[in-house]
């Protein structure tokens, strides 16, 4: 039992588990993309890891090598747990709230994905038999990002004094699991207190990083709202703030306290100026008041929802999931505004808190089709760091921009090159990225203003990375492709369509932008250079088995030993050295298989069909960035059932935890994968040139419906049995094809076309003990 | 300037450079393969880097990862700085000899390489105008392993006081250079005390290691002869013990004081176990005397020379180069007694005091040609370390034995996989040379009891390491070759080559020990699986090209560009990342080259010449171990002014500081690489099949002359213009082939035979600034 109930707008859990907490804080997190909470209880403990993060506020420590290297990058960065302003603590006659002890008569917490907002329905008999109820209401807002408000209410049973405690506590000792004593050391305490500050309900507090000499503050204000006469205090520490009030409260009485949160930080800014910046938002705060920032949130969602919802009819289980999935995406990156998505958002510290290529690959595809300025925003990040990648290809020896396997300001964290630096694609996603934001959008300003500078300095980095050959191919040698499982290898097909995308992509921006690119140095050669290497660009392909090769060789490598291998020994990289995994036929996840789906135009519907049933016996999806787009694939072979199979996989990798590692934070890019599988699978959505749909149902569904945003017009298409409806929800006409036959959408006149058979699927099966499970439909 | 004087038979330095103490030092060093003791001067400073080392004894430390991985080594052995004995301190007339202050008026060193002892020579005036001869005479026995010597005169030339102190000083202060702050820190004090004792003129002092527990002894005794009365005294406590002795010594007389140091250490004996142990060596070296520790030296010198000399006419300088290399791999190796041959012999702590590869394929033969007994206990060292090397290969997921990249006690110890675990050639490079020793010597006692089980495991590694592929040929996948700027490659051809040899030779061993076998369990359709994948083992070749691939692929890779490359960026590997070093054609030191010598066998003539002029132009040499392989294949193809030149690189590696780092130590292969290039170059010694030779003179050498031994018989070869002569210095006829034409030298019956016309070289050209010196010929 996962211990979620099933509701369609909300994520419930019943009852207290202790040991379930640090999971459930990571799914019950909430956040703008700027600020993210983790899901604590209001009185703070019992916690599992409690979390309050900003987005790109994080504290350096040394990278360690046992054998070092030229360009090794020597600093690493991890993202700090700052000021935690989610505590309010309760005294009931001097016994804390605390449902370790006494009776919990009833707790229930209810992410509401409509409302934005966290609720708690506790009712609680503390160990001398005081009755109350306790409920509370958190919210991140999405209107006001630096913005964070807590409604709490307090019902006694009986008449109680009751004492309330409402703290801003830096500095909370958080255990570190495993891993390197020198990020464990530089997060020890790692906020440096440099102004404290208290006065009525108002508290601010200001602090700084050792290393990395980030300034952050957090400020707090409170409306208190009693029956009775309340005496109240407040007073501010190095790493302290607490207002507190205590107040007699008659039963069938109520405190109502309303908690405004006000974050900022900065590399630049001085502590005065940070303290403006938070009193300022408070301000803001208590003039919207709480009712005010409920609707606001409410307004947000309901627009957010309008354009991206996703019904599914036949599997309650799904669409919550499914819902679950766009509102954790929607608050990784809604308000991040020029600060990176990281792969687990800010739900928890896990991967330190770095942004990966699948950010572009997974995330970006999703809010490029939904909240479109939320994609730019992340762009916009990464043309931000645009400097550090250009000095880091220098490094490498190449030219143009070389971005980072992970990060979180923008330089290489990557202390193991080969699973890292040498991924040399994440340069190629972003270019991906921006090409498909444009061509959704039709943005010229950030075409112009970022866009085409991003697709020229990537596309710089693919001609110094490959050459012609003897034989005039373009080569790509000794790079990783997206299958850690396999590293440093020769003309990854993945990685070399996804150069050849980039190189004509830049070459198409320059031409569209021709000031941009005289500026920076773009020269006619220079474009056709990028167009030849384009068309020579080497993909490797097995004439023998008729498949192509994931790299160079690829299928000539040794087979790995599935029967042999068993389910306790995976994920293999932790049970298995690299060595062994990189030089046999195993695949962690999608590769070629991913390839196929984002460069589909350049393979046969019979190639994919082949690929497809060769990678998928050697895909062991150790990793959550697979399923999704195996759905994809399996969906356009005709493998429906499957592709569901996938759907649910991705779908529900946080919900039933099923890496086990979700107390760490939500696998944002698995959850966008879930998207992905529903509209580029199920819907058939291709953007190759011009948007494109092939919908088709899994067999034990009746209807699906998605939504998407496309140059400005919202669509909704409803899948059924035998036919698909295209709606316009508002704007324009759309062009587009459905099933390669090109329609036009028109507002006002809904269009239905009957489905296509689908194609026979190749016959298709898994390594041993890593079939999908078996999704049957839920009632 | 070097600083060296030329000199036939010695190493001698006039004159005190404090900045060169440190490299002389290594240069300087007394070792016997058991007992290392760096050039250091009596009196201790002013210095270098002090260092007396014990074969075998080390501290372990946690290697670091930034990102770890599955079967990662967590612990890192470094070799320790032991006890020092070497030092002898002076006081003349209370003003203490130390030759930064007062004047040197004379100062020399010699390292005698007939007597096998470092002698010194110094006439000083203190600050306060006294005047003293020092002359002073070490040895670290050959004959008595557990036994060094110092023989210490000082004559005054007016009536002086004087008083020696002689120490033995356990945890001297040394400054670790660079590195990991883990290393230093086992390194700072890496010696407990255990016991200490001083009676008469004898003193024991015990200790043992942190964390690697190992338990060493270190004894003195001393024998003084005065001209007059004498007052002595001694005592010892934690870290030091010391005799002295005070004495007026009037002009025209002298001290003589002898200092006998005994060593010894132990994993699992006791405290008194060892200090029994030591007090008996040095019980043993007293019995001998000083006259006598120096008779047996140099008898067991002699009997050495007879064996190893190479004489060369028309290079004195190459001659004394030589001379000091075969004496350094003498000392390396000669009491070695089942512990590892460091890469660095006991001269210093470059690589922590690990073994790698090249002690297999580079000094081990000279061993196996000269001091087969040294060679034989070298290997049963690996022999011993086979429980580690099985369990390597289960943690790697292979069968029969992995032998580590690099170690003191046959545990891996590299902390970059790329470039030391992958380097899965170690094992077959140990198979080589037992194979090789077997051959040269005919040990069936060896043969059975370690050989048949190293091949045996050691082909069982290739068994799993490769696959027959579809097309029936055997694969090596995902490994890395010789050359350290490739790594994680498919089908090295050094590789390949050494595997198919260690399948072969394993079949052979099994067959002609059967029972050995069967206790191994190798059955007849093993032996028939290791011929068949020999039979077709891949080695790939570049057919448009006309060269072999020293990898899959990599005649297809990017050039590197040399003209852009500077001088000053040279070692490579300090300037350029490994990912473009890895992906380009840029090799670092010799590797299919290296295969062309150690399985010349299966190319042709046009072949080798063809390859050797591809790689040569690829090949920059930023390793040491590269040189005297170009080296013997320039010979072989004709480039016989070119092999000259490379020779010359090998042999003034140290005594050149070629690599600007032999301060650390010497470079044992490199010295062996100039041994080969003789033997093997010039002398054209292969045994692919039997001993054969094939001489030819540089044009700038009037004769040569190389020694050898075969199966007990001592061969003398000396290599004229015309004709060379074959002629038995000792032992029975040998049946070989010169020239391709077999014949046998008779005891006695000395061979001349005509040497014919070298073939035409191909063109050949080095990398831009990478061309080696021309080596003119000096009178």
């Amino acid at each position: 039992m996962t211990g979620y109930e099933i509701q369609p707008w909300a994520l419930r859990w019943h009852g207290l588990s202790v040991p379930d907490l640090r999971r459930t804080e990571s799914t019950f997190a909430l956040s703008n993309g700027h600020i993210g909470m983790r899901g604590t209880l209001d009185e703070g403990e019992p916690r599992g890891l409690p979390g309050t993060y900003l987005n790109g506020f994080y504290e350096e420590h040394s990278l360690p090598y046992g054998e070092g290297g030229y360009g090794y990058p020597e600093a690493g960065q991890t993202v700090v747990n700052v000021t935690d302003g989610k505590v309010v603590r309760l005294l009931v006659e001097d016994e804390p709230l605390d449902m370790r002890y006494g009776h919990a008569l009833d707790h229930e917490r209810i992410l509401d994905f409509r409302s934005g907002t966290l609720r708690r329905h506790t009712e609680w008999e503390s160990p001398t038999g005081r009755r109350i109820t306790v409920r509370s209401e958190r919210l991140v807002s999405f209107t006001q990002r630096a913005v964070a408000a807590i409604h709490y209410v307090v019902e006694p049973h009986d008449d109680l004094q009751l004492v309330v405690q409402s703290d801003l506590l830096a500095n909370e000792p958080v255990e570190h699991r495993g891993g390197d004593p020198r990020v464990a050391a530089a997060l020890d305490a790692p906020l440096v207190a440099d102004f404290a500050w208290a006065e009525g309900a108002r508290a601010v507090l200001a602090h700084h990083t050792r290393r990395s000499g980030l300034r952050m503050a957090a400020a707090m204000d409170h409306e208190l709202d009693v029956s009775d006469g309340v005496r109240t205090g407040i007073h501010a520490e190095g790493d302290l703030a607490r207002f507190t009030a205590a107040v007699d409260v008659p039963a069938g009485g109520a405190l109502r306290l309303t908690k405004y949160l006000g974050y900022g930080w900065s590399a630049q800014r001085s502590v005065p100026a940070l303290r403006a910046q938070v009193d300022a938002a408070l301000a803001g705060a208590r003039q919207t008041g709480w009712e005010g920032l409920l609707r606001e949130q409410r307004a947000f969602l309901d627009d957010f929802w309008e354009v991206a919802d996703i019904e599914v009819d036949g599997d309650e289980e799904i669409q919550q999931a499914l819902r679950f999935a766009l509102f954790h995406i929607l608050q990784a990156g809604a308000r991040g505004e020029t600060r990176a998505i990281a792969g687990k958002g800010l739900t928890g510290p896990g991967y330190d808190g770095h942004a990966f290529w699948d950010t572009e690959m997974f995330v970006l595809p999703v809010l490029t089709y939904t909240v479109p300025d939320a994609a730019r925003d992340a762009l916009r990040w990464r043309h931000s760091t645009l400097p550090k990648a250009r000095e880091r290809a220098v490094v490498l020896g190449q030219h143009g921009a070389a971005f980072p396997w992970r990060s979180i300001n923008g330089a290489e964290c990557s202390a193991y090159w080969p699973a890292g630096t040498a991924a040399f694609h994440v340069s190629g996603d972003v270019a991906h990225a921006v090409a498909q934001y444009t061509a959704a959008t039709g943005d010229v300003e950030f075409d112009r203003e970022c866009g085409t500078e991003l697709l020229v300095e990537t596309a710089r980095l693919w001609m110094s990375l490959g050459h012609h050959d003897q034989h005039d191919g373009f080569r790509v040698d000794g790079v990783t492709g997206p299958d850690e499982y396999s590293a440093i290898v020769d003309n990854n097909v993945y990685t070399n369509l996804i150069a050849q995308k980039n190189l004509r992509e830049a070459a198409l921006a320059a031409e569209r932008h021709p000031e941009k690119a005289g500026d920076l140095g773009v020269k006619p050669e220079e474009v056709r250079a990028w167009r030849l290497a384009a068309d020579k660009m080497l993909v490797p392909f097995d004439e023998l088995l008729g498949v192509h090769q994931q790299a160079e060789g690829f299928t000539a490598h040794a087979e790995w030993d599935f029967a042999r291998t068993a389910e306790d020994e995976y994920p293999l990289l932790l049970s298995k050295p690299y060595f062994d995994l990189y030089r046999k036929q195993v695949v962690k996840q999608a590769d070629l298989v991913l390839a196929m789906h984002v460069r589909g135009d350049v393979f046969t519907p019979e190639q994919k069909a082949a690929n497809f049933a060769y990678y998928e016996a050697r895909t062991v999806r150790d990793s959550s960035l697979s399923a999704g787009t195996q759905s994809v694939l399996a969906a356009e072979v005709g493998a429906l059932e499957l592709a569901w199979d996938y759907l649910a996989e991705a779908a529900f990798t946080d919900l039933h935890d099923l890496h086990h590692n979700v107390h760490n934070g939500l696998h944002m890019a698995s959850l966008a994968g879930a998207w992905i599988a529903v509209v580029a699978g199920f819907g058939g959505m291709r953007d190759h040139s011009g948007l494109t749909f092939a919908p088709r149902l899994p067999p034990s569904l009746a209807r699906m419906a998605f939504r998407m945003s496309y140059r400005g017009t919202r669509l909704c298409v409803t899948v059924g049995r035998e036919e698909a409806t295209y709606r316009i929800v508002s704007g324009g006409a759309l062009r587009t094809e459905h099933h390669g036959k090109p329609i036009v959408v028109e507002p006002g006149t809904p269009l239905t076309l009957p489905i296509p058979e689908p194609p026979t699927p190749p016959e298709v099966r898994q390594p041993h003990g890593r079939e999908p499970v078996r999704r049957e439909p839920r009632p």
